[in-house]
């Protein structure tokens, strides 16, 4: 019935993703599904008992700078020092880490409950945990014992320290200076904004992974390196108690998301900011977008499970607010109903409902994803799963950001004049969620990643397991009597994405910049077409639970999928047919206006 | 080029309306184009000097209750009796009332700059002349002598109280009663929500046009009568001395739209809240909706001026902000370029254009058309006028706020992660304007009110003289080579609108509540269609423009009016068939759903 009952999280976990199935395997040989149950509890009780009670706090009171530190709301606290104590921190890390060793896919899973309850303050751990599998992957040793088990355990915090004022999304233009120190370490000098986590006093230290050049880099993308860059150095025995010279330019004021700090930061104003380098010289940014991947994953779940928040608050609202009777029944002394009785408020629950599950299944099966990647017992069974990965991930970053957004929006407007009110929680909802199409790369970013490299890379290997995948779901589907309907649609949608795709691609061979104009409506078809089969297969997996002949409320929740899935295939995914014939003409309208007529 | 030029306000009144053509009338006959554009330009002045100036100032300090007062932002007294001492308070008043006697085209043309510039301190006095206007059509001679002027003039501010608590859209269920006292007046008591403007010190007196029952009321909203109810009550010399028992009960705390102070007002908690009865007894709601037109009218032209505002502001961002370079180009020793140069950047730049220029020029066509039903020499003019108003109001409130809605969250998306920031000016159009979908009838309302009402009245009349307008705007497209291709598209449209009613009205008729249960996109679909007549409109009259053979920025102009039309027929016009295949197909996903599976 509801994205966050357990209910829907068994459903995608088991009855979609066979997630049990991954026991099999060396490395989580020691979970079975009753641990993936009590993580999945234990992640709702925290979420709920801790997380979700300060989520309107944190809006209302934001983080400030009290005597030169910055102050966040005690009850943060409390909520991630729970957080990291249940091992949440550390859920998919090595057992000799102090970890649980559980699959992504069930971390993520327990992960999307505390996003739920309160994303600012889950962003921390987030952000930590991104920062930490960055390091995990390419850290020296030293790095690596100084730094991981401090992070998966939420002593340390972690930032990505990115972006720069002059440059934005264009990394190529990124200023921030390494100079060797001759002592194995760098002298780091620079300016960093939007730094999320970038200075409070919720972990014992920070450490800023900060992308710079070395003093003799080439320009451009390929002389950017990445450095880890603690707020403490250690001091002569080994304590984080040296100050390393990174200081807090300012505070950034958001519309929402308010909770998380958002930092200026100056590294190295005093001469004396240290940092040590990560992986290869000039390869930080292959090392970065080696964990983007996760990150927009991450992303693309902060969108979702707000879209979740806002679903469950109007579903509430729809079903316990009486006002008005239904058309044809106009008696005015008749008791007014609960507005879930009009049909317009319906198509607004079906409408979220659509996006946020369908957002939530796509999220989990690209964790799932992750885990093949890791764990899958034959190379090419690995290698398939990062190809998907790498076409899903601007499709998954876009979709879900855009789309549950519009489920907020949605959810307002059910509340009517109440939802616009500080009073209730879903105007704060649609404020967080506005972030998740700018950050981790704009949805016009991940377009051109998706149009221009995704697509089109290893003569489009990656678009033709895509479509092997979709097609066995379109065969699965051609069985049932039920969706093969919506098989064929699927099938024909396919179809126009790859037409489209062939177009676009010789037109990019003539003319990069003509080519790429029009992906962010690529980008919308190839998500509805994505959506579509991940709502494919919910319902195939709801018709075998049906087919189990469970009744009550098991027979609800698995009607509730066909119904979402139709309403998916007849009122969403026809738009992608206009957003073709726009992409086949060549359309150039964009393209071709000058400024000076705008 | 920019929506608040004056070239863009010119070519609108001017080229598009002939506004001019309007003082040939006995009623503006004082007038002509240069009085226009003085009003113009003075309403341009006061609200860049007075009214921009603290639009952000109000949204961070919102009006708050001190020692038992509201109290609002000092700047917003000073900005609003410069308003009203220049007069826009009675700009379309006649002479004898102290007005300017002006078109209400004009009017709404002047008043169109204080919505852009700070739309919280202009619903102050649109409120205020929605309420005499009110008066003005139904009041007693009494109660006009006595506020009429003195509203128009701003020494008393009006308001409308409509919603209660328990009813919300659901006028037939209030509660406030009204008890005669036998001395010509009524005793009023009940609690009103959300009532716009209901306390506070910005004017000597406030009147409050109440809606509540007589004691023998019949149910619903037959029972409705509106009521004249001051804040102050006259003393024995006539001064607005006398407390009248209005207790505000509360203040509510709104994402947006923060400067304007939004109340809980309680009538009559002590017994002596006096109110006067305005117009007939028992048909408040018919007087409320014979001043509704001009009422959502408004709501979408607010709409409309915060798109404008993102509009500018992220027009101004694009071509100014250097970052990343054109595909292609990808040195990255060359300087990065203004953002405007990415295809992608003008596509959220010319859909924008394309809302809010068509929103401004539907609100501004729909103004001319309030001055024809109120000045057209013969009477089938005026009818007409009326007649097209009724089916045009639902569908301009809607799309104008679902739209210009949109492009605010494409001026945002414009300016990344800066849009963010309440640094920028964006972020704070997309909260204030995200009220719009929501009040004067949410757009659900709205939905019903064109299909289950406009559409059908009178055998199909209203919609049979849009036909008309429409396709006289096709015949003339059709001669134009640049335009014929959109002619017939436009023209298409309408016969989709047509099948389209034509199966909902038979659906309707066998069962009502079926048939209005997608009313929501026929909404969609019909403001696709009525947007499109008016951009084919705006293209040939730019067409005319370049035909007189101007050069330079006028040439720019003109060609920038052609790409954004071009944009709405290659990008959006498509969508309506798309909804209209839906809607033929008379598709039950959302009737059906059950709350259960949801």
């Amino acid at each position: 019935m509801r994205l966050t009952d357990e209910r829907e999280l068994r459903f995608v976990l088991y009855e979609l993703l066979d997630a049990e199935a991954l026991c099999a395997r060396p490395r989580f040989a020691e979970h079975g599904r009753e641990t993936f149950d009590a993580a999945l509890e234990t992640a709702r009780q925290i979420a709920g008992d801790l997380f979700a009670p300060c989520n309107r706090a944190a809006d209302e009171d934001e983080p400030r700078i009290e005597n030169g530190r910055v102050v966040t709301l005690p009850d943060y606290q409390a909520a991630l020092d729970a957080f990291f104590e249940a091992g949440f921190g550390a859920a998919h890390v090595d057992a000799g880490l102090g970890g649980m060793q559980m699959p992504w896919t069930v971390a993520q899973a327990c992960f999307s409950q505390f996003l739920m309850a309160n994303v600012a303050a889950a962003s921390y751990p987030m952000l930590t945990i991104g920062a930490a599998n960055m390091l995990a992957a390419f850290g020296t040793e030293a790095q690596k014992t100084t730094h991981l088990e401090a992070m998966y355990a939420g002593r340390t915090y972690g930032t990505m320290a990115l972006t720069e004022p002059q440059a934005g999304s264009s990394l190529a233009d990124i200023r921030t200076k390494a100079e060797p120190t001759g002592e194995g370490d760098y002298r780091i000098a620079g300016t960093k904004i939007f730094i999320s986590g970038g200075e409070h006093e919720l972990s014992e230290n920070i450490v800023h992974m900060v992308l710079a050049r070395l003093l003799d880099a080439p320009p451009g993308v390929k002389g950017i390196s990445m450095f880890l860059v603690p707020r403490y150095r250690p001091d002569g025995e080994g304590w984080p108690t040296v100050d390393n010279d990174v200081r807090l330019g300012g505070l950034i004021h958001k519309m929402g998301w308010r909770g998380t700090v958002s930092t200026m930061l100056n590294f190295g104003e005093g001469g004396d900011c240290r940092g040590t380098l990560v992986g290869e010289a000039n390869r930080g940014l292959g090392h970065m977008f080696h964990m983007m991947n996760e990150a927009r994953i991450g992303v693309a779940m902060c969108a979702t499970m707000l879209g979740a928040a806002g679903y469950n608050a109007s579903l509430d609202y729809a079903l316990e607010r009486p006002q008005g009777r239904p058309a044809g029944a106009k008696d005015p002394a008749s008791a007014p109903v609960p507005i879930i009785a009009h049909a317009d408020v319906r198509r607004m629950l079906l409408a979220q409902k659509s996006y946020v599950e369908g957002a939530f299944a796509l999220g989990l099966t690209c964790a799932r994803l992750v885990d093949e990647q890791a764990t899958a017992e034959d190379e090419a069974a690995r290698r398939e799963a990062h190809l998907l990965l790498e076409i899903l991930t601007p499709v998954m970053k876009a979709w879900s950001s855009d789309w549950c957004l519009e489920a907020n929006r949605l959810a307002i407007q059910i509340h009517g004049g109440y939802g616009y009110t500080r009073e209730y929680p879903v105007e704060q909802h649609y404020r967080d969620n506005r972030l998740n199409p700018i950050h981790e790369g704009t949805n016009g970013i991940q377009a051109i990643d998706l149009l221009g490299r995704k697509a089109v890379m290893q003569d489009g290997a990656a678009l033709a397991l895509l479509r092997r995948e979709i097609m066995a779901t379109v065969e699965a589907g051609r069985e049932s009597s039920g969706q093969a309907g919506h098989a064929e649609a699927l099938a024909e949608a396919l179809d126009r994405l790859d037409r489209v795709t062939a177009t676009l691609a010789a037109h990019m061979a003539e003319d990069a910049e003509a080519g790429l104009a029009n992906a962010s409506v690529y980008l919308a078809m190839a998500g509805h077409t994505v959506i579509a089969w991940i709502w494919l297969r919910q319902a195939l997996a709801a018709e075998r639970g049906l087919a189990a002949g469970q009744g009550g409320e098991a027979r609800d929740f698995y009607e509730g999928k066909l119904a979402a899935c139709r309403y998916f295939f007849r009122w969403e995914l026809p738009t992608t047919a206009t957003q073709a014939a726009l992409l086949e003409s060549r359309d150039d309208t964009c393209l071709a206006v000058r400024p000076e007529q705008l």
